[in-house]
């Protein structure tokens, strides 16, 4: 069985195609500048070179059939007929409270997806075109939504809820949503696949630290909190994202700098973050070469950066009564040896010791804490695709 | 040495006498509506019946002339002249980056005062204004301010800085203060004298649970972190206010509900917290009630109030790297035994442990935790215009 997993973003789509009898990429790739002139496919066949090829696409649908020509195409493509793919996953950002888990897409959920637009008004509109795109030239092939937020529905009332008037939350939904679900939800099986135990006996916090940036509690399994909220906006620094704030910052902007909401709004997720601190990059590689070379705000934005994952592992413990294992993934978890180090500095209170040689690896699973860390710390590579791929297997197997 | 202790608020004023030589409060009392109609004193002589004396009172000077009248007063008075009044020590609430302990008020003092009032447009402006009235009653006698802030001003810069462009920090002071300093000073170094041992040794978290509340972390004697930031409404839940919550539900407020900052600000500080989740009141007293009675609401409010403060003594004791004290002062944390079991409850990985016997206890100091907890819990009743009145006296004494 052959699933196509798809990621629209607003002028881009990310793509892979996944043979699931060997869980391998048989290709994946990229499209950029939908709609904008100078559009170009990104194609990468596995064990090939990547080609690109550059073709005026006005918009989704145009872009999802270049890259299906690119698929069955004679010299770089990997499939000789479009019945070849199976099912499409799609990934998508918003699925409100109603969805807990991934869903066969249907005329009814279509519907609530459009409902939850106010949620995500970045986010779920280039994912409903995409998804409408692919109807619309795979019509036979079954689609299977994967959503960012379902993961964290598992959350307590007391976790997820603001302490702000409750008619917020009655009429517009304004709650905790969290977001990267499949991620943390990958990461977190495969650490307990590695500790040998039922993840339902495990206390499970899962650091997704990426440009944008997440951390997980994952009590038996389940998430219980995690830092993203509303939006995207809340909880860690994130490269160009504020994370945390006092909220009185937003009213005070508004009137002492005279700016709209929407002004002060992009403030805090376009100029925000690492790149604010630092005035240098949103890019945590040029921060960390800038702090090498003596430039302050660089170091203060990786100390602020470390200094708020520290804090929310020590809530996320307190929030599940322990800790047994700590995982590390994303752009940053994955491959930044100092980021990890500065984060589990200190920690040794709650059993957290991190092996300074295993801690050196890049980009692939590895433990990475002492013998005697009571706390089992992990390098592990999330893989959002290959979850969604999975997801959209078991629900298609199941029609 | 007689010290007056003054608190100012924009129509009331609460006052202490305080003879310095036995630390016993002479006399102590509270002025409201002022420059409203009704304006009234209650007035609390040692070992005397309260009076109250209803007074047309036009402003904080009519306010402070009825009190030194009360105070000098033949029948219930508690001094004979003046000049017993050796000096007044006024609490301020904001003091910016520029004070880190108390200082006796000069014109250059009032001119900072006055600059640090875009950073406390509510409550600054009253304590000037008390500080002022003082001055023209009392013109030879010294006077000291003691700040709200200052005790926090020993925060490493990597916990104050919020991730927003660096140069609003420069142009307008944008970082976190954290508030009632007064109080996590006076209850960390009491906790220190009850453990018998130098603070300089200790890692203590301070939960200043009231109306309004916060959590320090206080390292050595020095504050760390603290949950209020900019303004007193980040960090817990509160009384009316919201804390922590997603920086975009700001911004949606406005765009969804077509409401101008003013009214989200207004939300945020007088709707919100565990008042705007229960539903009930903004008093803890009555939610418990309800929440005993059933509603559902009402014990969601007690939920997450509980739930982050839990989360803000993990994150603390993280920031720290371990916790030697944890203590419980202000009107919830000294008067609330289910508040602190809660808090408390699931934390025996840190080495908190409550015994449920001693925990029965209210509004005095006493070690709650078990003989093998290995983190101390105490109760200890804060006391603000003791730690204004000793500041006063070690800034007048020096002078």
């Amino acid at each position: 069985m052959k699933v196509l997993v798809i990621n629209c973003g607003s002028s881009s789509l990310k793509y892979q195609l996944i043979n699931m009898e060997n869980e391998k990429v048989m290709a994946k790739g990229l499209v950029e500048r939908i709609g904008i002139e100078g559009s170009q496919l990104k194609h990468q066949p596995e064990g090939m070179d990547k080609i690109v090829v550059e073709k005026p696409m006005k918009d989704h649908k145009d872009a999802i059939k270049v890259v299906l020509d690119a698929l069955l195409d004679e010299n770089y493509g990997v499939i000789k007929d479009m019945n070849e793919i199976s099912a499409v996953g799609h990934r998508v950002v918003h699925g409100g409270e109603k969805y807990s888990g991934s869903v066969l897409i249907t005329e009814d959920v279509m519907k609530v997806l459009e409902e939850c637009t106010h949620l995500a008004p970045l986010h779920n509109p280039p994912n409903i075109i995409g998804i409408n795109a692919c109807k619309d030239l795979m019509p036979q092939t079954p689609m299977v939504a994967v959503f960012d937020t379902a993961f964290h529905q598992t959350m307590p009332k007391h976790a997820y809820m603001y302490a702000l008037p409750y008619e917020l939350y009655e009429k517009h939904g304004i709650r905790r949503y969290g977001f990267h679900g499949t991620s943390h939800k990958y990461v977190s099986k495969v650490a307990a696949e590695q500790v040998g135990k039922d993840i339902k006996d495990l206390k499970i916090i899962t650091c997704h630290l990426g440009n944008g940036a997440s951390v997980a509690a994952i009590d038996g399994g389940k998430s219980v909190d995690t830092s993203m909220g509303f939006t995207p906006l809340e909880g860690l620094a994130m490269g160009t994202r504020c994370g945390d704030i006092d909220p009185a910052i937003v009213t005070f902007l508004q009137k002492e700098e005279n700016l709209s909401y929407e002004e002060v709004n992009n403030i805090m997720n376009k100029k925000s973050g690492v790149l604010g601190i630092s005035g240098v990059s949103s890019d945590f590689r040029d921060i960390e070469n800038a702090a090498f070379d003596g430039n302050e705000r660089a170091q203060l934005a990786l100390d602020v950066f470390h200094y708020k994952v520290k804090k929310y592992i020590g809530a996320y413990t307190a929030a599940m009564g322990g800790l047994d294992v700590l995982v590390f993934t994303a752009g940053l978890g994955e491959n930044s040896p100092e980021t990890r180090f500065e984060v589990c500095k200190n920690m040794e209170y709650l059993g957290i010791k991190v092996d300074a040689e295993k801690n050196k690896v890049r980009g692939k699973i590895q433990e990475i804490s002492t013998e005697d860390s009571r706390v089992k710390v992990f390098v592990i590579p999330t893989n959002e695709e290959l979850m969604i791929a999975r997801d959209t297997v078991e629900i298609v197997r199941g029609l």
